[in-house]
């Protein structure tokens, strides 16, 4: 099966930041099969099977959210700007998160995500196997992480239950085309040394990658230099996480002997950034200039749907601009094409999946976003990074392909309709709802 | 005339936030003449020439934009991570605009911001009498103020020409019950003194408001430290601009001397804060939490569209609510709810505009904007404010109503196709477009 995506301002992302000003992608199965202008156009045209008018709207590889938490759809504009949420509504509701309300709350936020032009993800949160299943269900592309953590959960009666569970689903969804399934300590403050010790080990005997939450909470950062006079990363760097391929969200509060030890793991542990869970919550801006300068990979995350609180990366990309930009007083600071880079190929780096995906180049898989410039927020484009960045929003997503198969057209699923998982999502959240509205 | 909009979830966005989770608002002509619940609506139905079903959409004020430029679209998307871009892109650029590309451009502005569910504006410019014909045109409600400025300009050839400019534009556009003429000096440092004290003396014979970009660049400050041993505020206010109706854009770089100033005026003078350009271009966040502890005065700006970017409020909202937040380190600060007013009747109260629009109460004009809820990033809701906020981007406008005139439905414009407007100012751009593209 051939596609032709034609008549399409295609930035590939790819190192030279090559763009073709009216070009074509041909598809061929799962893969890029070719890339090139439309003027030499004329023979790939008779192979295709489908021929897809882009109508001049910009084609860039599939965005990548690095950090999420697909099952917390539930949350969303639930105590937004409430102190210490974590500990006033998400632990205490979490408990009535059931395996049907994960599965019914994936479902809606990948469909967010495709529908804003996300191709792959990293989540973590309770019940994953559902989340896997979620994925291939709607068919995109993600690592997927249960949760560890020293406390009773939705899915185990036993604190750090989240471990077996781990096993099992490790085992499960091993060699799956579209799922990797990864390892998701919760903090390094939610969790026992002695479980962290362990998830190394399986993390090693499964050849998993780990993600958790790090450096993120100012009571993290002080009970471990209480504890151990460490910092968070120090501690986790001693018992051996950065010899892991290591996803470490938010890093906020790092020093310089921390990014030192990020850097020192040459590309193992990676930054996964949410600027605008991060800066809602107020809890600062991490110093993704100097991870960028010391070459740490870092990729934009929009967090859970209660934090961030969508799920596409058009909001991130314009938060990250002005938030780095006024926090350095330097307006030239990560122009719009650096920031489309982190929402693509620097999430696809983070996440590990950059030899697949992250740009659009020959014999990559084909995860692709047209964004549509006949919206009235789209005109004019002098530079479609900059339309990208401070003009677009998840509305302006035309169509999703994701392995080469299209998922979104017209700006609607093909596969599923909108209006039926959110019926389903909203059946399965009537207890949730009763106990969220008691606070 | 009478429409009926029900089933909504009204946000009346008065004194007391007062709500209505199942309501209607009648319109009787230009004015909203009853508002309810919709448990109590029989005899309402029976007298309604029209019946709109809100379908559980989010009905608030229409939006306030108390900064922008209609007529530079045409600069959008370009050198917008460039260092002094005023003095490299925007005043040379300035000379290529014609009085026929302003016009087309205001149209595509004022259609940009009908969409988005902004129903008044205050601009500056220049060609001031065809934004005013454009917004007759469009049904928008509008401050419109010509830009007078010490150099020649793309309306004047002779330096302050702006001043006869808009002598004649004040007397031609009082007493419209759209749009109100008013003066926009450019800023402080860009005028001489001479032409600052009589435009003071135009406003008083003409009862017009000022608006002007104050205290927005460090240049600007070193230079009244230095010529004048004050700041711009306290240089301004020896001229008798705070005894004036004083829109002041910006408002960045200002002391609480300065605050004390505006706060003596008593609500004559008022700040239009423009979160999203100044922290773009990493000027700084304006002390705005300040501002409203003294009872200042203060709405929302898009600034032009080559600062802004778009001409959504939605985009404001959210980079307010992650900045301020950010900067003072606290979450609670700044409340969804407190974002929304300062979008609505925080916008209306710094035009002058308050006992007007603003908020639904009866009495007032009806310029509404209704918010749908079925798009995916709007599930679930619960709370509308954060919804706005957090969640909602542009796109989810559904339906606007100015004057009591319904401008928008279902996404578009009633009276006028957005195609056109497009491809009349791309006509219009031909020459701008080849100078633009030399630098």
């Amino acid at each position: 099966m051939k596609t032709l995506i034609k008549n399409v301002h295609l930035l590939s992302m790819d190192k030279q930041f090559s763009e073709i000003k009216k070009g074509y992608v041909l598809i061929e199965d799962h893969l890029i099969a070719k890339i090139g202008s439309v003027s030499e156009l004329d023979s790939v045209t008779i192979s295709a099977d489908k021929v897809i008018d882009g109508r001049n709207g910009i084609l860039i590889p599939g965005m990548v959210n690095t950090h999420t938490h697909a099952g917390m759809i539930p949350f969303r504009s639930l105590g937004d700007d409430v102190p210490d949420r974590l500990r006033r509504f998400l632990f205490p509701l979490e408990q009535f998160m059931t395996k049907e309300l994960v599965k019914a709350s994936s479902d809606y936020a990948i469909a967010e995500m495709l529908l804003s032009g996300v191709t792959s993800f990293c989540d973590m949160y309770y019940f994953e196997d559902e989340v896997a299943k979620s994925c291939k269900e709607m068919g995109i592309r993600a690592l997927v992480g249960e949760t560890i953590i020293d406390m009773p959960t939705c899915d185990s009666p036993q604190p750090s239950g989240g471990y077996d569970y781990c096993e099992m689903f490790l085992k499960k969804w091993q060699n799956d085309p579209l799922v990797t399934p990864i390892i998701a300590p919760h903090a390094p403050n939610t969790n026992t040394p002695e479980v962290l010790k362990k998830i190394v080990v399986l993390s090693e005997k499964y050849n998993a990658p780990i993600t958790m939450h790090v450096s993120e909470m100012t009571y993290e950062i002080t009970e471990f230099q209480e504890k151990y006079n460490q910092t968070p990363i120090e501690f986790l760097q001693s018992l051996g996480y950065f010899e892991r391929e290591f996803i470490l969200a938010h890093c906020i509060l790092v020093n310089d002997h921390d990014l030192k030890i990020i850097e020192e793991s040459k590309g193992k542990a990676r930054v996964a950034h949410c600027i605008g869970a991060n800066t809602k919550s107020a809890k600062g801006i991490a110093p993704v200039k100097k991870m960028i300068e010391k070459n740490i990979i870092v990729g934009l995350g929009t967090d859970g749907p209660s934090s961030g609180n969508t799920l596409d990366l058009f909001s991130q990309m314009r938060l990250f601009a002005n938030s780095h930009k006024t926090y350095h007083q330097d307006r030239a600071l990560f122009p719009a094409r650096e920031i489309v880079r982190l929402a693509t190929i620097g999430g696809a780096e983070t996440l590990g999946l950059a030899k697949q995906v992250g740009s659009i180049e020959i014999g990559k898989k084909a995860d692709l976003t047209l964004i549509e410039t006949e919206s009235v927020n789209m005109f004019p484009i002098f530079d479609p990074y900059s339309a990208i960045v401070y003009s677009a929003n998840a509305s302006n997503v035309e169509s999703v392909w994701v392995n080469g198969e299209q998922l979104v057209r017209d700006k609607k699923m093909v596969y599923h309709k909108l209006d039926k998982i959110r019926e389903s999502l909203y059946r399965e959240m009537r207890e949730f709802v009763i106990e969220a509205k008691k606070r």
